[in-house]
């Protein structure tokens, strides 16, 4: 054993869960939970621990050992924590293509490590919210997905003042961008990677580079248009665009569903520009002091392609960190004070009756449902009330010799500062009625 | 993107989590959980990445590195994943010695990695039960643990023909020790550490070590009868001794609350030597082809220590693997083929009935706590009903263009292969009969 003490910080950028952290987390995660198990959603998991091999097949050995905790183990293979969780799901659906019954309707929430700087909203241990429909390359599963993560936030009090989901589509972006600029194939992938990096750069650096593209300023003005364009509007530019009818449609059921109120068109949501196919969502916190994206999601065609030959598998999915979520919860004021009212009982005890008779209470308690523990140490009657309303106890049993004596029980109600005595049969009956 | 195919195996030692597997899991972590709450157990957790010191300064440096995956971060931090979650939750109660409520019940069902080649019941990676009270150093919190313990398998419909929990003291080991060999200090210890090795070596080097250490074949005789007392038997021999006393309040209780018939005196259970400081217990499988010990826990002294100068916190708790448990499920038969029988409600799609009209439907099962979800997808009806069964839906709702105009849905109940017409307003009494 070392002299010295060691510190009691959590790793850099991990968070430690004590009761009330546990309880909050718990208390929200078991709401999603909820909402996507009422939707026929499935829960997976895989191992913190994955081959290093399917993160760089994803996004290149540079970026994969950058961004991963990885190392060799004993046997020599290279390990990594994982970062996020679609290799690993990837990794499941290929090793059962044939048996699993499409489409699935998967999630998980597994804790993911990133290795990077700590920053507000973004850890180096996470927990993320991953829910997928794989299986199904038909529209009505983007809008479903859409559904759930509206759902998701609608099942804490949320309103639309407080969030929008912004949403785009690939094959769209990729046939709209192509008709105003006259372009096809390599020429118009460049332009189209220009416009991914819009915000990142000066509005001067960014319309010289669509210039030297060959962009005269009419057609940068049509594509700057768009950016302020209802999906009408900008769908009715190419309307012979699959993915134009695909953002048409999605757009009508939304409305249909009464759920247009809470969604938005934004030409400018496009994410990974090489990994998704189709529709494209973000979700935006409308908070003033705090507006960004605050997760998102969409369609991508070759989940498995890593593990299966010529297997072809779409997906349409979101991810949404349990940081972000608890920020939006908090800065919305959709915490409540108490999750949930319930009755947790402390048997407190005197020197003069036997332990066991104070556990034989709380045995009956128990086994009818009621939460209860006994006062176990030595502390006097007045400290017991006070761990008992320290440790939110809803209600304390006093039994002293006298009441032993005669069958009886007194009940504290600490919220209600009453006192009932209770005969010994009972006691469950007065936290029942 | 890599031209050979990525393996689909998980990592080596861990285990991926299918849905139906995660269903088995939730199912009996979920009534682990339950019995915990009812007991007014608090739920914390740590992150999975911890200072490797904490691990070198309990088990010292060749057996942490040995044991645990560990690596440098890029701070130059030593850094391990967690094999076990005593030394983050000292780390959490030493960071808040002042502020806790004393006594603290605390569990947590964390997942843990070990560094060692897997075998049957043992994986690299797992997930264990943690219960535990700190700051309580009288015997009914050694009661309370070994309560839990039987709950936890009772809870599932375990009896006292598949489990049995045996019983030590490591004060009445040491006391009983010293009496019978008329030794104390440092020759008594070293009598102890070869009768801690008693199951691990030959008869002969057992009796020829404790020859060596000057002990007559009675004084052999004596310890050797031990084995096989009653807890009566045992502690008579040293009435004087705090241990003996312990044992016999703890034995005491358990025959007065019902448990004693779930539990037995064993002066073979010593557990880690240098670890445990009182009550000891080790829970044993009793299934003919499986009798071993499953789990177990006990009473230490100083787990802050390492990280509170001064500060002494007594602690009695027990850590069960989540494999291991679900072995002794699987062995006595207390897995049940279904875990609840829920209503899940597939509504099925023609392409003459727009979308929306499906979802609609959906969206007012769901509201009102109904699991349900729309058929995505173009199969036909027969595939889709085909997919329903394989999937496990409950019922089928059917809507085709004549319904729609009727106003009506047919229901079909899988399970009963009943089919019943229902007015499209009064869907969701059905299912609520």
């Amino acid at each position: 054993m070392s002299a010295e003490l060691l510190s009691t910080q959590p790793y850099k950028g991990a968070r430690d869960f004590y009761p009330e952290d546990m309880e909050l987390r718990n208390w929200f995660l078991g709401k999603v939970r909820d909402v996507l198990t009422l939707s026929a959603y499935d829960e997976y998991n895989a191992p913190m621990l994955e081959s290093l091999d399917i993160y760089v097949a994803k996004s290149g050995e540079e970026l994969a050992k950058k961004q991963t905790y990885n190392f060799e183990d004993r046997g020599g293979r290279k390990v990594a924590i994982r970062p996020e969780m679609t290799p690993s799901v990837a990794r499941l659906v290929a090793a059962r293509l044939q048996q699993l019954n499409m489409p699935l309707r998967w999630y998980s929430i597994p804790n993911l490590y990133r290795n990077e700087q700590p920053q507000r909203g973004r850890l180096r241990e996470f927990w993320q919210i991953n829910a997928d429909i794989f299986g199904c390359n038909s529209y009505e599963a983007d809008l479903e997905i859409i559904r759930v993560a509206i759902d998701m936030l609608l099942c804490f009090g949320a309103d639309e003042s407080m969030f929008v989901v912004r949403i785009n589509n690939r094959r769209f972006f990729n046939d709209v961008i192509a008709k105003i600029c006259d372009m096809s194939g390599e020429d118009a992938r460049l332009v189209s990677k220009v416009i991914d990096r819009r915000e990142k750069v000066t509005r001067e650096a960014y319309v010289a580079s669509l210039v030297e593209l060959g962009l005269t300023d009419e057609k940068i003005a049509k594509l700057d248009a768009l950016y302020t364009m209802s999906v009408d509007e900008a769908t009715a530019i190419c309307p012979e665009s699959e993915g134009a009818q695909e953002l048409q449609r999605l757009f009508e059921d939304l409305r249909a569903l009464d759920l247009e109120k809470y969604c938005i068109f934004d030409f400018g949501i496009i994410r990974g520009l090489d990994y998704y196919t189709g529709t494209v969502f973000e979700v935006f916190d409308k908070h003033p002091e705090n507006t960004r994206a605050m997760f998102g999601g969409g369609r991508y065609d070759n989940l498995v392609g890593l593990f299966a030959k010529n297997a072809q598998l779409p997906g349409v999915g979101f991810g949404c960190g349990d940081v972000t979520l608890q920020n939006f919860l908090e800065c919305h004021g959709l915490i409540p004070e108490e999750y949930s009212k319930k009755i947790k009982v402390l048997i407190t005890r005197f020197d003069d009756v036997p332990f066991v008779n104070y556990s034989k209470i709380a045995n009956e308690l128990r086994a009818n449902g009621i939460m209860c523990t006994t006062y176990i140490g030595t502390k006097k009657f007045g400290k017991q009330i006070d761990y008992a309303s320290k440790e939110h106890f809803s209600h304390v049993v006093i039994m002293g010799g006298t009441e032993l004596e005669n069958g009886e029980v007194k009940i504290k109600d600490l919220d209600a500062h009453e006192e009932t005595t209770v005969k010994l049969g009972d006691i469950v009956e007065y936290f029942n009625r």
